[in-house]
């Protein structure tokens, strides 16, 4: 068989919801035949094919086994049959409901398969419908950024560019830039044929409709500025929550987690090297990292291995300073019950002081136990709190919200708009912002037209490929690889 | 507001797909005024009422603020409509089917909580489908089965259940017992006005329709019989890995989960003790832990507790001999490396000796390093293998299959039949075979029919209680509960 390759119309079909215990399952189907393979192993074929489009068939998925005596159950499922051009790829497709199971879903999965379906690639879904023009690239990247989007603020965002916000925002400002393109171009067509009489002058450093140009490009400014203050959002932070051993840093992170209705992202104990968490803190959400069994977990591992218990160790401290390199704020912890000590007065040197250093909080823990005191040296810049009874926890997470969002890559702009979602759009934006400030320029240096004009069309092209009207196939592929099967 | 109880007819919602990150997630709802309500928080609440049952409705959720300028955007969805009584509940529902991502159906959901729908009781969509006569009992819990089912064997027997096949042989084993007892209350009735003159001999010893009770009794047995061996595929069993460090034992629990595209079970890992992984062997789901870490990861803790690292061992060898206590099966690790130690010696005499001790595979380790030699004391009762280069995996998973489907326990009974699928179900089921068994040895014992009678009876009211014709509310309640929400 051949490798599958985006662009075709093959029958596909994925599980559209996660693999895992459940109610239901939703597995998609789509691409040329698809309601007549799928009635190869429906209980009631004739049904299937002519049902209307829009339209709900119940009944049983049943073995495709032409010799066995009897047809042999698969699932009970409800069908949802839309016929082209109307369904979401714009091609001929059923939506299979059936039951959550994980048993369950893989038999349906595996008889779609001899019917004649092939596994969807990833993202292949929303790719036919984009190739089949139902979506526009903006929209439907912004299905992907829905999907993975944690807090209610990143949600709001996604939701605002799949119904077309963006993309009508650039198209409007791609419209503009037509307008000064046609312009130019007319000047430049009239002044070669018509006004060859005309001075130098009257042409050099003339912009036509140059108020339209300057306002398109502030309208991209504001587009753009958006980006980094929504990243925020969108894509969180990490803060590392580090400090001598006994400082409690297991306690806090199991405080916050409990408290913040963490999701806790967790990766196969065989291969981690820290405990990670997801919790959201003022809508954006957070990574917290707790470096608490890194040192202890390398020590397991040699055991079972070979005992250079010395080795475990220095790769258990430069994963440490690995962790706290990523570290977008770190959350220095100081056992309260035992004061500073120098090894905490080495670290706050060391992470604290140099020039371009990340934002550290430093929290006195234990404060139920021992009140915050001979702390004149921490210059009053530190929270008191206790793990235990969860005094000083809100204080700490207003911290931790005021220090992200007060960072200098992401300060509000004023204006009420929308960024890019993706950093594909955000690239093709700031290319077309580039080309139109150079424009600008060289008209305000009197340089002639013929050498601003190809500016604006580059800009334009931009602009084009952002929505997807100017197409660049081999960027597809990479883009909707990216997304997750079944979308 | 009161407490939202089984048995009425609230509008309900819930999600039927797991809360995790995927393309598509499905929220269902049902009860009265289910339509109207939705319709509040639609984008198109004409065409969402009008439409016909089993119809796809394309539309956005949109956000429940009248005082808002603007309606918010929620998220695009398709909405299924299924109106009373063409549901699975018998009740107005509508199926919604929005994107699959956290912040979406957390959003979706708390739209629908606004407009008046209330969370939905775990398995409360299938007790109302009950309720309304949609399902009898078999069918209901084998929809909770077949979302359990882990292997390919255990969903082929749920679906069997959910077609009917259960509840069908158990009607017809039923009505059996009510024809011999219609001709034995006959009998009585006669005996009493008419037949007063017949001698005693007539009646007692003598059963009208004996053979019909037999025949009942027979095949009540068979599906009893069933219930053991099914179990094995349905909750599979526990494998505990062990040995002296250094034995491999990670290294094989990682092969194994490599080979066998296992499903890791992951519990937070502040509150693991050992690590456990589900694997599936020749269909029997295989709970494999791995009691590795449980040594040092109590190190771990007490080391940021107290860092009385004497009393943690203690803790550590207790919670290993727990899990030993609950394994059905153990597979010990000898390092082939080092050969049979003492440490070896003492463990095979303490768990491989005793009467009624558990089966245990002992495993020579690293055999690509060290064949098997001097191993003369281990009987041959051992399988070499290499968890490095995989020589032996495959003898060892046999080995293992071969070991649990032939303990006492889960032998297979010749007949094709199909066992109960809950523990509500088996007792029941046994229930009714105790009185009819008791109703034969009476009858053989010469008792009169009036003591006889009753037990025939109650034999028809337990198997009446297994399909759900003869009714216990309270039971109900405490079944539905344990179902999954959405479900």
């Amino acid at each position: 068989m051949n490798k599958p390759v985006y662009g075709d119309s093959d029958p596909i079909a994925a599980l559209a919801t996660p693999l895992s215990e459940s109610a239901l399952a939703l597995i998609r189907t789509s691409g040329e035949g698809t309601l007549e393979l799928l009635a190869k192993v429906f209980s009631r074929p004739k049904k299937l094919i002519i049902a209307p489009t829009g339209t709900v068939v119940h009944g049983w998925i049943v073995g495709l086994d032409e010799n066995a005596a009897q047809q042999s159950l698969i699932d009970e499922v409800l069908v949802s049959v839309f016929k082209s051009p109307k369904s979401y790829t714009g091609e001929d497709s059923a939506e299979i409901s059936c039951h959550g199971g994980i048993a369950a879903i893989k038999a349906v999965l595996a008889e779609l398969k001899k019917a004649g379906f092939r596994e969807a690639l990833p993202g292949e879904f929303t790719f036919r419908a984009f190739m089949n023009g139902k979506l526009d690239l903006t929209r439907a990247e912004s299905v992907m950024e829905l999907v993975s989007a944690k807090t209610g603020r990143s949600r709001e965002l996604a939701v605002q560019r799949l119904a077309g916000a963006l993309e009508k925002e650039i198209s409007s400002v791609k419209a503009l830039l037509v307008d000064v393109l046609a312009g130019t171009e007319i000047y430049l067509d009239y002044s070669e044929d018509e006004f060859s009489t005309s001075t130098d002058d009257e042409i050099i450093g003339r912009l036509p409709e140059r108020k339209l140009a300057e306002q398109a490009a502030s309208r991209l400014k504001i587009i753009s500025e958006h980006w980094q203050r929504e990243r925020l959002f969108v894509e969180g932070a990490l803060a590392v929550l580090t400090g001598r051993p006994n400082a409690g840093k297991s306690s806090l992170f199991n405080y916050l987690l409990r408290e913040e209705r963490s999701i806790v992202t967790e990766t196969p104990a065989t291969t981690r090297d820290w405990i990670e968490a997801l919790i959201v803190v003022e809508d954006i959400p957070l990574r917290l990292a707790d470096t608490a069994g890194l040192r202890e977990l390398q020590l397991e591992k040699s055991q079972e291995a070979d005992s250079k218990s010395c080795e475990a160790e220095q790769i258990g401290i430069k994963r440490s300073h690995e962790l706290l390199e990523k570290a977008d704020i770190i959350l220095y912890l100081i056992d309260g019950s035992e004061g500073i000590t120098a090894e905490d007065r080495e670290f706050l040197s060391r992470y604290k002081e140099p020039p371009g250093s990340k934002p550290i909080i430093i929290i006195w823990n234990k404060v139920d136990l021992a009140p915050a005191c001979n702390t004149e040296e921490l210059g009053g810049d530190f929270i008191a709190l206790s793990a235990k009874t969860g005094e000083g926890i809100l204080a700490l997470t207003c911290a931790v919200a005021d220090q992200l969002k007060t960072s200098p890559s992401s300060k509000t702009p004023k204006e009420a708009a929308l960024g890019p979602g993706t950093l594909r759009q955000k690239e093709l934006l700031d290319l077309a912002l580039l080309s139109l400030k150079e424009a600008l320029t060289l008209a305000d240096l009197g340089e002639p037209l013929d050498i601003i004009s190809p500016l604006f069309r580059s800009a334009i092209e931009a602009l084009g490929e952002i929505t997807g009207d100017v197409s660049n196939a081999d960027i597809f592929h990479t883009m909707f690889s990216r997304f997750c099967v079944g979308k």
